[in-house]
């Protein structure tokens, strides 16, 4: 039985992921304000190792795995960021890690994780379930399944981003991240109002992926088709079962953005800011350079959750 | 009459440039360090405000102008970030700047010298003289001209760069800049050995550029013709009178790098840093990579001095 998510559990994991997870650097820029109508941090995560929050979650669930299960190694299916994040924390924790991965993953994302010595297992998005893949795996070997997002290891780890913007900036009046599965938003969401109680919390989600906006409006977990959108790695068609009961205790509103949205944000932050932050990561501030925030919203801390995307995608936006 | 350049005078420096100037972060990868067969550590002023390293030594001397003559404006020939920068620093004196650039500069470094208040003066950079246009509008407006690198504020402000590293990680033992007018490492340097007297110090150019390596060879300025590189920030045709004797002083080394190997360290960079740096801003990095260094260097601070070019020129390489 895992215990559930609290803030205690990020502050843990804020010590067990060092030295692997960086402390992301923060940017502010004055013509972002200008463009946002609020004063706007940026925690870049596309800066974190592996180009993703990721390594994060990824690695304070490896660095607890009990030393007699790690020789049989860990499992975990992901569309890319969260397959080389536990390939890297495997590597470190010295085990060995099995990753199903869609066909269809950026390139980038596939042989990074390859390079990290992590055996790939590729299947089929749209007719093959990872999930089925993923559990023959885990019977066969007694490896140690790493989810992407709902688990409360996962949700703790990626909380320490928030953990880590909170103790640069305490002030914030608000803070936003995008949502896939959640995993991000739960864990920031938890330390965040462990921290400062008044923080308001919002999500942002592309149009074509809204799944948990429709879900925290219809109150339970809505599932949508398999979205297709450029933003990969939020394709998650609902929310976590332990995620959003921690959604819908502290998300005030999720944010949607239009496809044509998140690439002029990639294209902004690219050419103003000067870094490469993939769709799935440019979310949140396509959210918050488009507008959509309430208007007595004067500060707002922002996750660029991942910078891995292909050069060839990149440049044709 | 001027001061020589001096440590003290980049010590100076770095305090009157702030809070203009951002203290700008430093990067390490693994996968940077396998590649290079060094210990390397970017400092990455292309997330300067700016987008370059010039807006330290053009508001070092903008800010060292006495109260009577500043409201005359101030003047600028560039290419680019020096054009940038003077418009920042200047509006933020509350003066005018008026910057004589080349017509063929790129599109999105005339229109952020614009949008920072700037009157622009276009010429045609192989028919006409930038010096003697800048003569005229002197003489005229009796401004305060602001050179790209030969002048003892100006490189003083550029070595602070230097200062800021060396302060964050005392112990390197090399250290590389690239060179268009030679400001930047002159600053550079002249701090560095101030600091450590046993660091050594290279340089970079585009084999296209190479003035400053035939002028280190010749044991003088020795002017080539105008260059074709796509390091647009390092035409310039010859060393300055005031940073060669410098470079000749301290520099161990300039390492040339090719056109195809400047492109394809702006892609490492942006694909793996997840940093946008420009070809100029890429040289030395290049260098590094490509390694070029001598073989017993095992550590160095490489700058990665600016970010600012057009995403039609990135997309197409």
């Amino acid at each position: 039985m895992q215990p559930d998510l609290s803030p205690v559990m990020v502050r843990d994991a804020d010590r067990r992921i060092r030295p692997l997870a960086r402390r992301t650097p923060m940017f502010t820029s004055t013509s972002v304000n200008r463009a946002a109508g609020v004063e706007v941090h940026f925690k870049c995560e596309n800066l974190q190792r592996g180009g993703a929050f990721k390594i994060r979650g990824a690695s304070n669930l490896i660095f607890s795995i009990p030393a007699e299960d790690l020789p049989r190694g860990v499992v975990a299916f992901s569309s890319g960021n969260h397959a080389q994040a536990v390939a890297i924390a495997a590597e470190q924790a010295g085990t060995k890690a099995t990753i199903v991965m869609p066909e269809d993953a950026p390139r980038g994302k596939l042989e990074a994780t390859r390079s990290h010595g992590a055996h790939i297992i590729m299947y089929d998005r749209h007719h093959e379930s990872r999930e089925v893949i993923a559990d023959e795996l885990l019977k066969e070997t007694g490896a140690t399944l790493v989810p992407p997002f709902d688990h409360p290891l996962v949700m703790a780890g990626q909380g320490t981003a928030a953990l880590e913007l909170l103790e640069a900036i305490p002030h914030l009046e608000a803070f936003i991240a995008p949502i896939g599965g959640g995993g991000l938003l739960a864990g920031c969401a938890t330390i965040a109002k462990a921290l400062n109680p008044e923080i308001r919390i919002f999500g942002a989600e592309p149009e074509r992926a809204n799944d948990t906006f429709l879900s925290l409006q219809a109150k339970h977990r809505v599932e949508i088709p398999m979205p297709d959108t450029i933003a990969d790695g939020l394709r998650s068609p609902k929310p976590g079962a332990l995620t959003f009961p921690v959604l819908q205790r502290h998300v005030e509103g999720v944010l949607l953005v239009s496809e044509e949205e998140i690439r002029q944000t990639v294209k902004f932050l690219l050419m103003r800011m000067k870094l490469l932050v993939e769709p799935s990561g440019a979310v949140a501030a396509a959210a918050v350079l488009h507008q959509r925030l309430p208007k007595d919203v004067r500060s707002i801390g922002v996750i660029l959750s991942g910078g891995n995307l292909d050069f060839e995608d990149l440049a044709g936006y």
